[in-house]
C-alpha cells in the first residue's frame, strides 16, 4: 500500500509519499502561513496534492491522505475544534475539505500523535509496548502508546503533555495557565531564556554566537557553553533540570518501556540525552525495585510525523 | 462466584467476602502494624483467614484471594519489590506466602489500583471508558483506566500520580524528590500545613477545633473554616488550588472522562468538589473545544479497595 503522509506545522506543510513498509518514496514540502484561513492554507495544499498526483506514478495506487494536525480535533468527525498556533482554525472539518478536492479517503491524527505512531511503528519505538515521545519545538508535544495502541484521550484530544505543570504560578504558558512544562521546555522557552540572558550579560559569548547565525536561536546556548560561556552554560543546565523533571513526571505516571525525545532541540543529540539520563538517574522515583525507563533519540527524524500520519492507513 | 478481597493499608488490613455482582457479604479487619517484617504482619492475616474459612460457610465455595498492596509490585511473580510506608517490604513474595498458607489462588495489584478497578466495574466509573481516580491519604494514590482496562505501566509499577510535579524544588516528598504533588494534596501535607499555621496563629479557631477532635487531624480545617476562622479558610484555599492543579494536570495528560476523588479528605464530600470544579473550570485547557472531565466522589466509600482487589477473579 501508498499513502500520501502530511505532517502540518506552524512553518510548512511536510508531505511524503511512504510505503506500508515505512519507506519514504518521494518529500514534498508546501508553504504554510500559520496566520492564515484554513481553507486558504489547506487550499494551496489540497490544489499542490492535486498536481503531485497528476504529475508523478508509482507502482501502486495511493490509497489516502494521512494527516498529522497540531491542535485540538476530533478524529472520527475531521474537525479540528482549534488549534492553539494557528489561531483561525476553529471548527475546520479539515478531513472533508481534503477528501472533496483530492477524492481521496483522509485520516486525521494529532501531530504529536502522529509522530509517535511513526516512531512506535518503524523507528525508536519499534521495540517497545508503552512508549511515549516528546516534542520539543515552538510549544511541547507529547504522544503516547499504551499496551501497543496510541492513547490520546476523548476524542482524540489528549496527551497534552506539554501542559502539566512544572512550577505552579510560575512562567505564562501559551494554554492560559501558569507553569506548564511547555513554557520552560519548548524550543520557544529556550529562546526567551536566551535572549533574557543576553540582556543581562553583554558580555556574554551568546551574543557572537547569535550574530554567526544571524538570530537568536535555541542552538546558540549549546554553542556558546561548548565555547566554554558560562551564561550558555546556565541557561543549558536549567534547561536540562526543567526538562527532565517533566521526564521524570512522564516516568511516575505511565512507567513506560522507554521515550523518545524528538523535535529541534533533540538535534543535539546524545551529549543531550546523556545529560538528562544522568539528570534522572539520579532522582528517579525513590522506591527500591522502580523500573527504569530508556530515554532515546528518535531515528526518522523530521519524517516520524509523515510517516505515523501515513500509518493510519497500515494498520 | 465469591472471593475474598482485601486491602492492605498502613494502619489496619481491611477485607471483605465479594460477590461478583459487587456485593460485599460480610466485612471483617485485620491489625497491622507497618514497621512488622511481612512475615509477622501477613502471617496474622493468614492465620485470621484461615480461622474466618473454618468458621464461616456460604452459598458458594471461596474461589481466591485478591490483594490490594500498597507499593511497587509485580502482579505477575507475585513480589512486593518494596513499599514506602511499610519499610521492611523488600522483595516481598506476598503471592506465594498467602497461598502456599491458605491453599487458595492469590491475584495482587496496586492498592490504588484495586480501587480504581472497583469504582470502574461498581462504582462511580461504571459508565466510562477512560475514568481515574485519586486516592488522597497518607499519600496520594493513583488509579487509572483507559479504554475500559487498568493501566499501571511496566510490571504493573506506573500510575504513580502522586509523584508528578507541582512545584520544582518544592515540599520535601517520601519518595526522594520535592515538589510532587503528595507533598501538597496528600492528608499528611494537610495535617503538617495545619500544625504550622496553629503554631503561627496561636489564636486562631483550629486550637480549640483541634482540641475537640483529640488531635491535628485534615478534618480541622475544613471546620474551622465553618466556624469563620480565616486561618483554617487559607489552608483550605490553598489545598484546594494545590489539588486542582494537579487533577489539572491529569486532565491535560489523559484527558479522561471522569476522575474519582477518594480518601479521607473525600468525606468532605460536595461542597468539596464544587470548589473544586470551580477552580478547574476557571482555568481548563484555554483551548476551545477542549473537553471537559467530570469530577465525581467514589461510590464505594472505603469498600472500593476490597472489592477492586477481588475483581481481579470476576473479569
Amino acid at each position: 500500500m501508498i499513502v500520501l503522509g502530511i505532517d502540518i506545522g506552524g512553518m510548512s506543510i511536510k508531505g511524503g509519499v511512504i510505503r506500508d513498509t515505512g519507506e519514504v518514496l518521494d518529500h514534498f514540502s508546501v508553504p504554510m502561513d500559520k496566520y492564515a484561513d484554513p481553507k486558504d492554507s489547506i487550499g494551496a495544499m489540497n490544489r499542490f496534492i492535486v498536481e503531485w498526483l497528476d504529475t508523478h506514478s508509482y507502482d501502486e495506487e495511493i490509497s489516502g491522505i494521512g494527516l498529522g494536525v497540531p491542535g485540538i480535533l476530533n478524529k472520527e468527525t475531521g474537525v479540528v475544534a482549534s488549534s492553539p498556533n494557528l489561531p483561525k482554525w476553529l471548527d475546520f472539518n479539515i478531513k472533508e475539505f481534503v477528501e472533496n478536492y483530492t477524492h481521496l479517503p483522509v485520516k486525521i491524527v494529532n501531530d504529536a500523535s502522529a509522530a509517535v505512531l511513526g516512531e512506535f511503528h518503524f523507528g525508536s519505538g519499534k521495540n517497545y509496548k508503552n512508549f511515549i515521545m516528546i516534542t520539543l519545538g515552538t510549544g511541547v508535544g507529547g504522544g503516547i502508546i499504551i499496551n501497543n495502541e496510541l492513547y490520546d484521550g476523548k476524542d482524540g484530544m489528549g496527551a497534552q503533555l506539554g501542559h502539566a505543570l512544572i512550577e505552579i504560578n510560575g512562567r505564562q504558558c501559551t494554554c492560559g495557565r501558569k507553569g506548564c512544562l511547555e513554557a520552560y521546555a519548548s524550543a520557544t522557552a529556550l529562546i526567551k531564556e536566551t535572549k533574557k540572558a543576553m540582556e543581562s550579560h553583554p558580555d556574554s559569548l551568546l551574543h557572537e554566537v547569535c550574530n554567526e547565525l544571524g538570530k537568536v536561536s535555541a542552538r546558540a546556548p549549546f554553542i556558546a557553553e561548548r565555547r566554554g560561556d558560562a551564561v550558555g552554560h546556565q541557561i543549558i543546565e536549567d534547561y536540562v533540570m526543567y526538562l527532565s523533571e517533566g521526564l521524570l513526571d512522564i516516568c511516575n505516571i505511565f512507567r513506560p518501556d522507554a521515550i523518545a525525545i524528538s523535535g529541534g532541540v533533540a538535534n543535539e543529540g546524545k551529549p543531550l540525552i546523556d545529560r538528562i539520563i544522568k539528570y534522572m538517574s539520579d532522582r528517579n522515583y525513590g522506591y527500591v525495585g522502580a523500573p527504569i525507563t530508556e530515554i532515546k533519540l528518535p531515528e526518522l527524524g523530521y519524517d516520524s510525523g509523515k510517516i505515523g500520519a501515513a500509518s493510519l492507513f497500515f494498520f
